[in-house]
């Protein structure tokens, strides 16, 4: 079978000044998503490796160079998923872990349990091995920290104007006809401490099953919990819908049930992808049959082919 | 409108010991959420009152009597969700808070958030002066805690004998016709340290929405995830099941996919209403035109007529 992989670095009112750094991370990471698959390597070691890529890249909002909440410190948030099994793992809140994905996978094929919280999930981290990590803090977040004043500001300006930073995360289809989905994120700065968004919850910031699809959301986190926008998005290609169109009528209803904004990457279970945001810019790349495809304004997609 | 409330406390093993408590229990929460909609209130009123009383209610695994994790300690979970406007509040992992939904009302209701966890619930619940509670612990719970060793033993104990305890929750139709949902637990005995299951997750604990209606669920919380369980009863009804269908087939599905038991409460937008489980028992009641009906083990319904 064909493989795919499909990822986004968040959708939101991404500044000029951080365009390219965007666009060249998600271009990385769906090369490393696509060279595991096409060593012959699972979907969900692709979307753990792409994502792995955008945390470790300080351009984007998770693991290094997330942002800080209210008490100026990083808690993060990831959910991986096997579609296949629908085994799921999640972490929430959880702080100095450089790559929540990873942590979050071990929840799932090392604990009896899907999720883990803060205290629990540092404790589980420790226990496994996971190194404490001490510098995910960047200068440039300090400074927009120090400016910010409230939450209230903070999600003003990470939806509205170019400050702020928001989720990423990945979907893939295997040689095996596995579907695969993980998202992480800092969420949104100046939030409550021990706020959750959407990212980590099982429905909302992903959710795969080779029956249908894998999908990965990005936004107002608030507003895609409240419509589980994952697994509302792979409901309709249930019906019969398109990975384009399950992913438009979705944001279109979030938008006009609870006026909120976001993106998803959706990908079917025969290798139909999509990318689509109501957010001013979401960047996102996919590769599928060495065909690199990518964007990061509304209507936007370049292509290029790669060398095999 | 007609008002209705249905609520149940928890789909597992119920022991003998405690069938005649939990059925009075689950009768108890559903008058005291019917006088609230007798009254005119809402529907988040009513689940919040249903669901207060299990809490308080030491038979039942939430709030008083709630089972202990590894350590020993009591860590909370719970949502509270508006089918209205979807607006939805969940608190995950506190600890020292007898009556969480209500803490999870008031992230609702006094925050820009959906979803505190642990240490962020625990500073919000101080800061708007809910007290800290250190009863929380009974003395049956205690011992057995003390008696159980493991996780696994936990999980197959819960499951499968008569040990153990689980989640509550309430589901409502108020006279302005709209509907509401809550659920509230202390998860599994010797679970991990912020170990969170279906309960406080959006979509797969509970899930409100006036276009469809009203679910809470309970059962083996890693399973009810995996298939949002919750979201997936509404789905079902939006494609023109019953309640009763919608729940069985649900609960069928999960049973098929990923081997778990679970129960569940449902309420549409239209009074329809019904309760399903696929453990060997849940207690459930509720009320409808003055009329009480309850029930603990398969296919089993009690009948009363209430005065006026």
């Amino acid at each position: 079978m064909k493989t795919v992989i499909v990822v986004h670095g968040g959708a939101w009112a991404i500044p000029d000044l951080l365009a390219e750094a965007s666009v060249a991370g998600v271009k990385n990471a769906a090369r490393a998503g696509d060279t595991v698959l096409k060593n012959g390597g699972s979907a969900i070691d692709a979307v753990e490796k792409a994502v792995r890529s955008l945390e470790d890249d300080p351009t984007f909002d998770a693991g290094h160079g997330a942002v800080l909440n209210i008490d100026g410190e990083v808690e993060l948030d990831s959910v991986i998923m096997n579609g296949e099994t629908l085994a799921a793992g999640a972490v929430a809140s959880v702080r100095n872990i450089a790559n929540p994905v990873s942590l979050a996978r071990a929840v799932m094929e090392k604990t009896d349990h899907v999720m883990l919280t803060d205290r629990g999930a540092s404790m589980f981290a420790e226990r496994i091995g996971i190194p404490v990590s001490h510098d995910l803090v960047t200068e440039p977040e300090r400074k927009e920290w120090e400016h910010s004043n409230s939450y209230g500001a903070g999600v003003k300006q990470l939806y509205n104007t170019q400050w702020g930073h928001d989720t990423v995360g990945a979907v893939a289809l295997d040689s095996f006809g596995n579907v695969a989905c993980a998202t992480s994120t800092g969420g949104i700065r100046n939030k409550m401490v021990g706020r959750v968004g959407d990212s980590p919850i099982i429905g909302s910031g992903g959710y795969a099953d080779n029956r249908s699809g894998a999908v990965s959301c990005t936004g107002h986190g608030e507003s895609i919990l409240k419509v589980t926008l994952a697994r509302l998005i792979l409901f309709h290609m249930e019906q019969g819908k398109s990975a384009t169109a399950a992913a438009t009528s979705s944001l279109q209803y979030m938008g006009e049930r609870v006026k909120g904004c976001g993106g998803a990457i959706v990908l079917s279970s025969t290798g139909d992808w999509a990318a689509g945001f109501t957010t001013p810019r979401m960047a996102w790349a996919s590769i599928k049959e060495d065909v690199l495809h990518w964007g990061l304004n509304p209507k936007e997609e370049f292509t290029e082919m790669l060398k095999c």
